[in-house]
Parts: C-alpha cells; sequence; structure tokens
C-alpha cells in the first residue's frame, strides 16, 4: 500500500459522513472514498449474522479499491468484526477508539446511546469494562437504545423542539444515574450534539466517535505501519462517495452531513 | 390453485401486519403466509429500482408455496408493481383499494401520508385523479411525507404525547388545506389512528388500507375467480410468519400487530 492510497471509510448509510468530515479536518493531505450501503440501511435493527454477512461483502468490495485503511465508521458493523485487518489491510472500528476515550475522560459513570443493535450487543459496556480493568479504574456502564435518533437526523430535524424531547426521554436513564460521559454510540449522533448539550449540561462529556479514531489513525501513521500522503494539494485531493443506492434525499444529506466539504464524485455501485 | 391454498401477505416488514389482522377478521376460514423482509428494511428510503427487485424476489419466493393470492401491503412495493398477476397468481396492491374507497368517501379534498418513496412516486395521487375523473368527481390531492411515523410505531410509542406532537407537525399541510379525507398510505400508520383522529377530529374519514384490500378480496372470492376456503375450522387455520431477519424486536412487534391473534409459526427464510 502506497502512501498516496486513500483512507477508506464504510457506513450502513450515511451517518459515516460525521466521521468523514473529522477526518478531512485532521488529514488535510489525504484522499478519501466513502461507502455507504444506502440499499441495505438500517443495519442497527438486523441480526448479528446479517450485519457480519453485509460488513464483510462491504470490505470485500472496498479492499479492490487502492486503499490503505478501513475505518468501519458503522458501530452495529463494528460490534460484528472483531478483527483488526481484512487481509493485508489495518481495519478500525468505531467501537474501541470511543471506549478507550471515555475510559480516559470519565471520573466512573458512563452512559452509551445506540441503536438496538449496538446496545444489545455490549461491545460498547465490554469494551468500557475491559479497557477500564486494565488501567484499575472503576467504572460503571448504563446503555440506552435509542432508535429514533437516526430517522430524525435523517428528517432533518436537528435543533428542533420535538428532537429536544425525544433527546430528554431516551435520556431519562442516563440522568438517574448521573453519568458523568455519554458516548454517542452511533455515528449520526453527534449531529444531535446540541440538545444532548442542552439535557446533559457543560459538565458532561459527550464522546464523538470521530475525534477518536481521528486520534488512532494519527497514531497508526506516527508508528510509521501505515504512511502519509505528504504529497496531495488540499484543493486537488479526492473524496470519492459510493453508495449502493442513490435518491435525492441521500444526495442532499451528504452534503448537509460533509458541508462545508464537497464529494468530487457521487456514485451508485454493486455491493455484490 | 385451490380453495384450500393460503393467501399471502408481504412487506418488506411487519406493518402489513395490520393488513393480515383485518384479512384475519373478515376471512376467518381462510390460512395465510406472511412474508416479511425484514433484513431488507426500509423499503421507503431506497430507489424505485431497488424496490422493484426486491418485490419481484418475494413475489417470486412467496409463488413456491401453495398459495391463490397475494397481496402487497407494501406502499413502497405497490408503487413499483403495476401488474395485477404474478404468474398465474392475482396480485392485489394496497394503492387502489385504499384510492377507490378515499374517491368513494371524499366530498372533494383527500390527504395522502406515506413515507418518502411513495409520497415521490405520486401513486396515490394519480391512482385517486383517475379514480375520480372515471366518475367525473372533482377531487384535490395533498401529500405529504412521513418518515418517522414508522419508526414511531417500531419504538412502540402509541398513543404517546410525543407522537401527537409528530404526527400534529406532519398534519400542519393537510389540515391548512381543509382535508375531508386522509389516506394513511403506510401499513404501519394505522397503529397510529388515535392520533390522527385526535387531529382531525372525527368528521374527518381516515382510509385503512387493510379494509380496502378485505373489500377487494371479498369481490374477487363473489366473481369466483379464486375460491373461498370453506373447510378449515378457525382454530385450526394457519398463520405462517416468515421473515427474513430474526430478532426478538420482531418477535415483540409481531405479537404487539397480530394481537389477539398468534402465529402458528415464524420462521427466518433467504429470499434469495
Amino acid at each position: 500500500m502506497s502512501a498516496k492510497a486513500a483512507i477508506a471509510v464504510f457506513d450502513s448509510g450515511l451517518g459515516g459522513l460525521t466521521v468523514l468530515k473529522v477526518l478531512l479536518d485532521k488529514f488535510p493531505n489525504e484522499d478519501f472514498i466513502y461507502l455507504g450501503d444506502t440499499a441495505r440501511l438500517p443495519y442497527g435493527a438486523k441480526s448479528s449474522d446479517t450485519i457480519r454477512k453485509y460488513t464483510e461483502q462491504n470490505l470485500k468490495f472496498l479492499s479492490k479499491y487502492d486503499i490503505k485503511l478501513i475505518v468501519i465508521a458503522c458501530n452495529s458493523a463494528s460490534s460484528t468484526y472483531p478483527k483488526s485487518h481484512f487481509g493485508s489491510i489495518p481495519v478500525l472500528t468505531v467501537i474501541k477508539p470511543g471506549a478507550e476515550r471515555a475510559v480516559q475522560d470519565t471520573v466512573g459513570r458512563i452512559g452509551v446511546f445506540g441503536t438496538r443493535a449496538t446496545i444489545k450487543s455490549n461491545v460498547y459496556k465490554n469494551s468500557v469494562i475491559e479497557l477500564a480493568k486494565k488501567i484499575n479504574k472503576e467504572v460503571d456502564v448504563f446503555s440506552v437504545a435509542a432508535p429514533l435518533f437516526v430517522p430524525i437526523v435523517e428528517e432533518g430535524w436537528i435543533d428542533d423542539p420535538i428532537t429536544n424531547l425525544i433527546a430528554f426521554r431516551y435520556s431519562q436513564e442516563l440522568l438517574q444515574h448521573k453519568v458523568d460521559t455519554v458516548i454517542m454510540g452511533c455515528t449520526h449522533y453527534p449531529v444531535l450534539k446540541n440538545s444532548f448539550r442542552k439535557i446533559f449540561g457543560n459538565q458532561v462529556k459527550l464522546i464523538d466517535s470521530g475525534e477518536a479514531i481521528a486520534a488512532e489513525i494519527s497514531k497508526i501513521f506516527n508508528s510509521g505501519t501505515v504512511h502519509r500522503n505528504e504529497n496531495t494539494d488540499q484543493n486537488d485531493r479526492i473524496i470519492k462517495i459510493l453508495v449502493s443506492d442513490f435518491s435525492e434525499q441521500f444526495e442532499k444529506m451528504t452534503r448537509m452531513l460533509l458541508s462545508p466539504y464537497q464529494p468530487t464524485s457521487i456514485e451508485t455501485v454493486d455491493i455484490i
């Protein structure tokens, strides 16, 4: 894999664009390929077996491109893919970086929002507990499935009273447990940060997996196992968006979530 | 096709169970096979080409069973399948029966709620206008895409203040246009009937496609092209539920939507 190869980001839908946006900010010289499996979204409500099958199909599809790193920016997919590589390509999932940051930041009470599949898998809870154990930190984890957050973001009801009400209802349990840190355990959720901020106040830390992944990629670059692209002119860099199903609504959402960045292309592809 | 063959009902997910429930009420001697393509739901946000492809795969799958009639209880799928048969098996979609009833009932102003795909296809609007023209009735149609209704039903937030607020927001345009009849253009929506009733009052007619389809099936039976099953004992009848993906949440929803009926079996199947 050359330094010039792109970083690939995959999500079941378009939520992973919040991760891509953070990476575009942090790595201005890198090219990016984003794959949204929009024909089969959402993964959140599907069984683990089905999600695992789809995830492997997507990784196989992406490995045909010239890429040096894959980010699985989908919590549901991450929870079914425990391996660190696909063939020879390093794979980062959103789980571990988010969990690590939460364990670092917390004073002991972590809340997790996620889709039904993510919460049911306990992937954040297990990951947090394991990481906390390693550093002898005592941590309690409280998980809440919040299946309406994704469609609310996709409807574009951002900074909206109805959204605040829904967020408030889903937050009840976390408020009662007096959490000090909240993992936004789905790539769509950072779009709702203002609602969470209103509910939890400024003292509670909100963990955005995009930022945690960016820190992880920096570490990988610094370790020398994957090389930075030093050459690309920021104005010429490639931001290729691939979707398995296209609609006007998807295009609108892509532009909303990536803004102020513009994709260099949006293509519809057959994953299988 | 023998009289003993079952009636098949297909939906992208479990919303079509509201249609199945009406049919179970109206046709106590018939056996039923329900197919929910839960692995690939929701269809509403997908492109027409993808929905058409999936619909044909589902019809092909169902045609392997001993069935005498297929109901496409999914508005998104119905809008991409204009044909009246699959091979020799008659196919009913939810569109035409609902549109016919609306045209019959209205005094001239019809509102339509649907998923994005259904509304974008204009399938209800076109169907209503065509049917009204035939009987020289003047009708205006106002359509509203309401993508949050399906996840709200799946979350089980029924008769809930947040649900009422969301329904109220989606209803604004229809209220302004003083509609006298509202087509609940997605099989999930009849579950929200109480919310709609609160918003629109008792004077506005709410069109439930399950009831419209039952009337259509009675007509087909009376015409003699498909025969009634006169023999089944109501206590022995088969209510077979097939899903392409299974989860506890799906099972919970199946029991909620079908209640007081009990499925005789719930099986996971591979559609392709």
